[in-house]
């Protein structure tokens, strides 16, 4: 029986603490969806609700009050008749930039092998 | 008004799907911290209990079950006396690691942030 217990307890806490920090923030269904969303450009509230399939507008009006109270999001209310506000992503949002990156690319991989493996042998 | 919407919808959608994916199987409080203390090394039930702060044993069964379900992570049952478990990742679960490392490289960034700005000025 060989057991791979490289690292002691201490040192794993010590890389589990910025996940976790990371996750208060980021984590649940909807918010990594609300930021690529707002990656790719600035989106007014209706344009997110399209693109980020099945979030409600309560949901999704809850989730970017979080991401502004965060920093991660700014909203800009432009004065325009009638008034329109904007999303955007703060240069601290941008930040994420290698999170979502990195997310995408395994969901890329995760969605080929699943079609692959239901493909009939 | 300078509006930024550089992508379509479809383009949008295309970046959405893979996030989506990824997050069915890792969203959550837990799933991304049990997958990092596992990364770090093989472990026991107790030991994961221990390093993933906050977890009960319950729900750390829970969301073991589903990673094994979904083939990130393998349960081993050495035959000694008595008998041990072992929890390890795939080679799949391993592949997770660019997501884990993007994600701790950011909390640490984050952490750093909310204590220099918490610093009286």
């Amino acid at each position: 029986m060989t057991l791979n217990h490289t690292m002691s307890n201490p040192e794993c806490r010590r890389h589990l603490l910025p996940i976790r920090d990371a996750l208060d923030i980021l984590s649940g269904k909807w918010k990594l969806q609300i930021l690529v969303s707002l990656l790719l450009g600035n989106k007014r509230f209706r344009e997110m609700q399209r693109e980020v399939d099945g979030i409600t507008a309560r949901m999704l009006s809850k989730e970017l009050k979080e991401l502004e109270m965060n920093r991660l999001v700014k909203r800009t209310v432009h004065d325009t008749t009638p008034v329109t506000v904007e999303y955007s992503l703060t240069d601290y949002g941008r930040s994420l930039q290698p999170v979502l990156t990195a997310l995408e690319n395994w969901g890329l991989e995760h969605r080929r092998r699943i079609l692959t493996e239901a493909l009939p042998v």
